[in-house]
C-alpha cells in the first residue's frame, strides 16, 4: 500500500481526496507487531525461531460472497472473520494482514463504516494490517492473513486418523438458513431473520478454538463451503471415511423450527457459518470439552472417523441417508 | 485454496469442471520451499532466525491496470511482476506467492495461457505458489508475495540522506508510451509500438538489482505511479529534497523519436515501467555501477537529494522546469 500523508514535498497540485489520502485516513494505523508496516513497498515481519507462519488469502466478490448494500461496518467484520476463520483452522495466532481493495468509487462514508468493522474485529484479535492496495474497480476485497503457529503444532486437514471422533462447533446451517431468505428461497420471522443474519453477516472466527486445540485434536477445516464437502476435503487429504450422524448436528432454536428437509440442507451443505470441523482420538474426548469451555466455544461430537475411504450420513437409527448435498462451488454453481 | 483434486470420496454427485478441478489443473504445484503448499486452509513457512519476510499485495483490474482482452499469458507474467517488482524494491529474495482470482467464467483457455505465464516467471525467481482462491467475479487478480531479506538489510523509503547520489534503473516511460497508443492519444509506428507495448505488459521486475544494491544503495522504490510521484514518496518518507535532471533520464531509441513533451510526461509521470529509483552516496557511485553490471541492468544517475524538503526539477541548463507531473491515482483520476 503506498500512500503519502501529510505531504510537505509534491510534484503534483493538490487533488480531490484521492487514493493516498483515503488510505492515510482510513487504514493507516502505527505497527506495533511487524517491524515495518504500511508505507513501504513492502511489510516486514520476523517471527522468534521456532515459530511458522501460517498465510492464506481469501477474495470476496460483491453479489458471490455478500450481496449488493450489505453493511459496510458488517462487511469489513466479515472479510477479516473468514479469513481469520483459515487460521483458526490450523491452530494459529493471528498476527497480521493485507488489505486489497477495489472500489467503484471513494465512497468515505462506506470507507469509514468498513474499516471500523474491520478494525474492531482486528483489535479483538490483536492483528495490524500491515500492507495493502487500493484501486478502482468492481468492488472486491482481498485480504491476505498471517498467524504463527509453534513448529509442527499446526492443525493440518491430512492429520484425520481411523478411530477419531468427528467435532462440530457451534450451530452449523444458520448462515445458509439467512441467506435462503434473502434469495426468497423461504421466510423467516424478524426474531430468527435476525439472529441468522448477524451470523451470515458477522460470523466468529474460532481462533480461541483453534488455539485450545492445538495438541488434542488430529485434523481440522473451517466449513465455509458446507459440512460434507468439506469434511471430503479432510478425508481425502487424510486418505480416511467418515460416518456422520445428521441427528447430532446441533441446531439451536431457530433450525429446530425449520422443515427437517430445509434444516438438513442447510446444515449439511450449507457454508458461509465458518464453524471449525475438527477430528479428535476418541481417548481425548474430555480434553476437547474442556478446550472448547476454556475457549467459550460450543462443541458438539456428530460422528467418527473410519479406514474405508467413503463418507456415510446416517439418520438417528442407524439407517444411512441419501444426500445430493455438494460443496460449494463458486464456478459450478448457478 | 481449498482444492480436491482426484475425489474418491465424495458426498456430491459429479459436477461440471468447477473451481476445484480448476485449481488443481492449473495451480497446483509441490510445495519445495512452503513447509506445507496449496491444499489447506494456510500455506506454512519457516525462515531461517537471521532472516525477515517482505511481504506485499497488489491487485489488478481489468480495464484499470489492463485492458480487456490483454494476452493472458502477458498478464499472468504481469500480474505476478509487479508483486516481484515490491520485493526488488526491498533488496528481498523472493520466495513463494499466493493467488486470489476472480474469474467472469471458468475458461480454460484463458486459465491455461494465464498459469503458463504466471509460472514460467515464477520459476525464472524460484518462486511458488502456496495458497490462494478463485472465485466467479469482475475479472480481478490479487497476488501477495514474500521474500527474504537478512535482518536490517531492507531498502527503505525512509532512508534517503541528503548527499545521495538519486538513480533509475532501465529506461522509464517506455510502458507509458505503450498505453497512450492505445488509448488514442497518439500513434506508435508498428516497431516502436512492439518494444513499447512489451515494456507495458511484460515488466521485467528489478529483483537482481533490488539484491545486488543491499549494503550499497539506501532508498528505493519501485515506479509504478510515475517516476516523480513515487520519488515524491521517498522525500516524504525520508524527510529530504532532490534535484532531478529531466534530461538525465535515459530514453532509448523509441522514446528518442518522441516530441519532447510527450516524452517528458511519459518518463516523469508514466507507471507500469516497474523501474527501481534508487538513492546511493555519492562515495558508492563506483560500487552502483559494479552492482548493476552484475545484476545485468542499466542504471542511470538522474539528480540528487538535498535536505531542503522539495522537489526541483531542471532541464539540461539547469534551469527549472514547472511540472504539473502527478503520481498516478487510482480515484483521484478519471
Amino acid at each position: 500500500m503506498s500512500q503519502a500523508p501529510d505531504a510537505s514535498v509534491s510534484a503534483a497540485p493538490a487533488a480531490p481526496p484521492g487514493e493516498f489520502d483515503l488510505i492515510a485516513r482510513y487504514f493507516r494505523r502505527p505497527a506495533e507487531r511487524a517491524l515495518l508496516g504500511v508505507g513501504d513497498d513492502c511489510a516486514l515481519l520476523q517471527a522468534e525461531a521456532d515459530q511458522q507462519w501460517a498465510i492464506s488469502t481469501d477474495m470476496l466478490v460483491e453479489g458471490r460472497h455478500f450481496l449488493a448494500g450489505t453493511d459496510p461496518r458488517r462487511l469489513g467484520h466479515k472479510a477479516l472473520a473468514v479469513n481469520l476463520s483459515d487460521l483458526a483452522a490450523m491452530g494459529a495466532r493471528p498476527h497480521s494482514f493485507l488489505l486489497a481493495l477495489a472500489l467503484p468509487a471513494a465512497d468515505e462514508a462506506w470507507l469509514e463504516a468498513f474499516s471500523a468493522g474491520l478494525f474492531e474485529l482486528a483489535g479483538q484479535h490483536g492483528i495490524e494490517l500491515v500492507g495493502g492496495d487500493t484501486t478502482r474497480g468492481p468492488l472486491n476485497l482481498c485480504l491476505t492473513v498471517l498467524g504463527l503457529v509453534p513448529a509442527g503444532s499446526a492443525l493440518r486437514r491430512d492429520a484425520a486418523r481411523a478411530g477419531d471422533d468427528l467435532w462440530i462447533s457451534g450451530v452449523p446451517g444458520e448462515a445458509r438458513l439467512a441467506l435462503g431468505h434473502l434469495r426468497g428461497e423461504w421466510t423467516l420471522e424478524a426474531a430468527a431473520l435476525e439472529h441468522a443474519l448477524a451470523r451470515l453477516e458477522q460470523p466468529t472466527p474460532r481462533v480461541a478454538l483453534g488455539l485450545a486445540l492445538r495438541g488434542i485434536a488430529h485434523a481440522a477445516i473451517d466449513v465455509s463451503d458446507g459440512l460434507l464437502g468439506d469434511l471430503g476435503h479432510v478425508l481425502r487429504a487424510s486418505e480416511v471415511g467418515a460416518e456422520v450422524r445428521a441427528d447430532a448436528l446441533p441446531r439451536g432454536p431457530v433450525l429446530a423450527a425449520q422443515p427437517e428437509a430445509r434444516r438438513r440442507a442447510c446444515q449439511l451443505a450449507g457454508g458461509d457459518d465458518y464453524e471449525l470441523l475438527f477430528t479428535a482420538p476418541a481417548a481425548r474426548r474430555a480434553d476437547v470439552l474442556t478446550a472448547a469451555a476454556a475457549a467459550g466455544t460450543q462443541v458438539s461430537r456428530i460422528g467418527s472417523v473410519h479406514a474405508a475411504p467413503e463418507l456415510r450420513l446416517i439418520d438417528a437409527a442407524g439407517r444411512s441417508i441419501d444426500t445430493e448435498f455438494c460443496s460449494f462451488d463458486h464456478f459450478a454453481l448457478p
